[in-house]
């Protein structure tokens, strides 16, 4: 839009009528007419632009000492907030599409996986965006950074939000300054972070709906069956359920028999979808842990690496989020353990195998969500 | 910041006192109190987020059909549109540094190099985040385009001015639908975009500065005269004036001359600094042009290319800025065609021309800015 | 791989027996022993290292006068080829399925559009490659450019290759300097050029596939007629041939129709990874015409625009070739123009249409291509 | 170059005689004549296409076996590789400018700074070209992997080299199954690996240059003590030794006297582009370790993290390499933690202060390098 994105030249060369335009409308748009001096909605208001570009404060400047890099520092943590939101936006349709059981309607996993990759996306916008804030030196940075205490991105509700209803769990959290995480927000925000605890999270979502894979029931096709008499032994229910309780382990082994069935027929066309889905679930984990790694390298350009006296280095800290136990999905990366010789790989054939239909929709046991807890 | 930037931990391991800073202030980041419920600034406050990521109101759920997508538009171009805030923040200062004669003072180059190249990173991130945007189809786009009626983005104030700010010139923009581009906007936003094409842009201020290289005077090292003396006929001063009258050149005959010196003599410690400038200065040409590409094929993915009734295309119009006519700085990409072999360049012997020190700072041709008007 | 990618850990926790894998050899890859000097194939050996990293030669130097930056020139554009080797590789998978009538298999569908996909990522990296040969300056490309004479990109026989298997048509192509493209190459890569004008490309093959979309048959679900039947007048067949004739349109007038019925029913399992590979071919296109117009503004930076004697200028000819004459997939952005709101779309309901199954893999239209052509 | 870069449009309409051009050579190619026909250098020839092109063999064929994705293996490693050349390229011009002595001549900080921002250039393609090879899923790579053995990443020279060349010292490297990494090349190599490790590394001779930074002389400025008479106790010289000893900092004493007089005194002319040296150093670092990450992330998807039997981990090895032992200019990351207030740092009177002076090249203390070592 920015820069003349001409939205209303809605051209049906291929229609008679336009119902659903007012004539007079389309043609004003075209007149040469100044808009701005009648009715209807403008760019600027839109987009409410006198908030979001007028929302820039400097506390240097406040402080009698104005930085000019601290404009920078302001815009760029913005930007971040404002992608944030939106991917809030996106997992929470995600979420709402498997909640209320619309998943069940294969229709929509086109939409959960169109969602799901546009979050990847922003996040990859997220990781580049870096190179921005790094073209401020750590003496620029020095000269206002005493301004902003006691600031701290800790504080930022939406990242905490973000990681909750992606499936961070507050037990594997890295602990800092051994102060909870939700000790760093006001009460009405420790009460939405409290409750995107409880809500249930896009990995618990999509383990339930891996456990209602179509061919894992034992009175079908039986996959998981098929698979250990040709070649499994080894883990085992116990053995999964131990890695579980330690956090090794993040789905249920009836998902995990989904994930794997995925994978490996991933080609039928009920599947093709679903294992696009699980590439971008993955997808987003590495994104998550590549901004948490980007972030530590420019912190390290910014403020170096010692410790503070009475305290953990905050350095050292993010560096320890970069780590497995904050990537959701890890489950997914570990099916890569579980990889077989296709030849090994039970038999599929469609004719026989109804339930690779996909039209059936609502009957399968893939989309019924009510007996799936 | 986000998602835990430690701002506080200044250590000074190599001091023994902090008298800038309080002892219980420092202390008390690291004790685990919850400095949210203590007085000082905290993240959400200082970034203003109660503006900024709550100023996404959809017009289709005004309208009460609300539509998932339209969210994603609002926030992609708040984000371009906080972008251009912090290119406007760069840019006036680099052009108050150039009017205020700061650059006198060469140890400045480095701040107006820097912004620059700041900018330069900016569009590039820009350019790339057209792919967020992509992940929204023109059928989704369809479905609540009619709402934005009359929105649309040649309403964006900050693009234009950033526009005349670096040196686009009014009579060498495309017209859209015989309408000047100033009449898209309200009375005082109007103002500000004539003011903006009054003050001295970007283009100008380089252009006065670049008359002044050192070098270039008659009664000194007369680059020029030497550089003729070998081997030069060809554009005379009378050609260049008329191609400037036609606004295929942009800067003065001198101010080519001072570019050319610059590319000459650019590992001249001197004129490294200013050789760099002159490449970031292409950069930008170059990255506006590729944003404006990068938003046409957008435009051609939601539109499609197809003329209105009663008006230009938007998509051809757009299409039509894509030129050179919008390059600012075209005469330096221009300066490629007068390249000449090495050996024919005049010898500078630095023991005897006195110019290329650096350290008489306010003394020299260079620095001066009395005169240059 | 490079910088230790370890291959050969497979372990099967989950399995008791590796039948493919003789154990010692397994073992040895981790005992420390130095396996360069054993049988089997080392890195080096396997990447063909030995011609790879050895074959740049540097012109300058041969003729005496080794130019530094002529090394970034070759290593640049061996690193091009390379990917353009591997898009071939993948196009040229893709057209075979297409054309062995695989793509009967809608198994088939998730790989076409893997590679497909992959072809987009592959792009998405090359337009980005220009920014590592633009460190190199005007000045430092005019010190080598003299003997590479009469090298010239033009003499890309593996690009040439790649715009004839999409589908640049050769009436299409801009001529330069009155030659035909041809001409540039040596007879037996003529030949190969021409052979792949007469091949299918890729744009005829997804043209017949979209000809044969379910749905469109007129003792079926007739969508064309019932869209014609709801609102629909416009673009007559008689129209859409004269276009085109003109090579405005590029596929047939079935084709697109084809095209909308997926557009309009994306969400149907058996059209949500068809819709993705439009969408994928649409990227195909823009980003080649990004390629295309950074390479424009790199070869700006090096050689300016100006014209030559006796010729026309290689910028003005590259410039002329960012157009939409070389977009090959252009009917599918202009599908654009022919959305019409939800409500007009004739309702589809999967239990009576039974063609929206997709298991029945040879039986529908969709599948078999015997009747194709 | 690709797809049509016209090189020999040499046109100076500013000149009258073209001296170092036969005439009729400009003209033959612009003349439509079929220039691969006649002498002189082609495209495909000066690329050493047949070699470059022609260097995929895919084990899974030689072995009966096809698999289609292994050509994108070995593209990727190929084009890895091929960066890696440029680098390795680029490393050497400036070591060699470093140990010759001909950075005394501070026309020279250009070229330096040029090549190794290139350096920075071609890491962050490299960061993002993973991207390219995630396209492939572990059940892809699955299928091949098994035709490697032994080969593997571990066994890539260049990456060492490049290492070496840059400053990863031998006694910070992970050990990988209790073998040296040297123990994984042939002999030549390994003599080559060696050889690196004795000739000077980047981070020595930057160290080296470091030290010679004007100003710290004790018989002139010298900052240090001024310094210290201010505010400084802390980092005394021994606490710098020790660290020194154990790995934790890697230049002297006295190069971090200058990297921190550079910081503080970068606006001086003198010291703009060292200080963006600095800069540009501390990108390579940062863009080395998200090298390695992403290496990691990608590692974790195709392989998963499980230790193997009889060794540890692929994934762990390389995760523990990212690491701060592997940055090799840690030190001016650190420099962040010594930060003062602008009203601590001593004051510098350039017209007092005779060093500033950039022109007397060789005889200052900053050029000479006879008494460097």
């Amino acid at each position: 839009m920015s820069g003349g994105c001409p939205y209303f030249e809605k051209k049906h060369l291929l229609f008679k009528s336009k119902p659903h335009l007012k004539e007079d409308e389309a043609d004003d748009s075209q007149k040469g007419i100044n808009k701005a001096s009648k009715g209807g909605i403008i760019y600027g208001d839109y987009l409410q632009l006198d908030k979001v570009v007028k929302a820039q404060v400097l506390q240097s400047e406040l402080k009698g000492n104005k930085i000019h890099d601290e404009h920078l520092f302001i815009v760029t943590h913005q930007a971040y907030e404002l992608w944030f939101k939106q991917i809030l936006w996106e997992l929470d349709s995600v979420r709402e599409i498997f909640i209320s059981g619309h998943v069940r309607d294969e229709r929509n996993m086109l939409k959960v996986n169109t969602r799901i990759h546009r979050i990847v996306m922003i996040f990859r916008l997220l990781v580049d965006q870096f190179s921005v804030l790094e073209t401020m030196t750590a003496l620029d940075f020095y000269d206002f950074r005493e301004y902003l205490s006691p600031a701290s991105g800790f504080q930022s509700l939406q990242f905490r939000l973000l990681e909750n209803k992606i499936g961070v769990p507050d037990n594997l959290r890295v602990p800092y300054n051994r102060r909870h995480y939700r000790d760093n927000f006001k009460e009405h925000e420790s009460e939405m972070l409290l409750s995107s605890e409880k809500e249930p999270c896009l990995l618990k979502l999509v383990e339930k709906w891996l456990e209602r894979t179509p061919g894992l029931e034992g009175d079908g096709f039986n996959f998981w069956k098929k698979l250990e008499a040709n070649i499994f032994e080894g883990v085992t229910k116990n053995l999964h359920e131990h890695l579980l309780s330690k956090g090794e382990r993040r789905i249920s082994y009836k998902a995990l028999q989904g994930a794997l069935m995925i994978y490996f027929y991933r080609e039928e066309p009920r599947f093709q979808v679903p294992f696009q889905l699980l590439s971008n679930l993955m997808d987003i984990d590495t994104l998550m842990t590549k901004w948490r790694y980007n972030h530590v390298c420019m912190v390290h350009r910014m403020i170096g690496s010692k410790a503070g006296t009475g305290g953990s280095s905050g350095y050292h800290y993010l560096r320890s989020t970069v780590s497995d136990r904050y990537k959701v999905f890890v489950d997914l990366f570990n099916l890569a353990t579980f990889l077989i010789p296709r030849h090994w790989v039970p038999k599929l054939d469609p004719s026989e195998h109804t339930f690779l239909f996909t039209a059936e929709y609502c009957d399968s046991s893939y989309c019924s969500s009510e007996d799936s807890d």
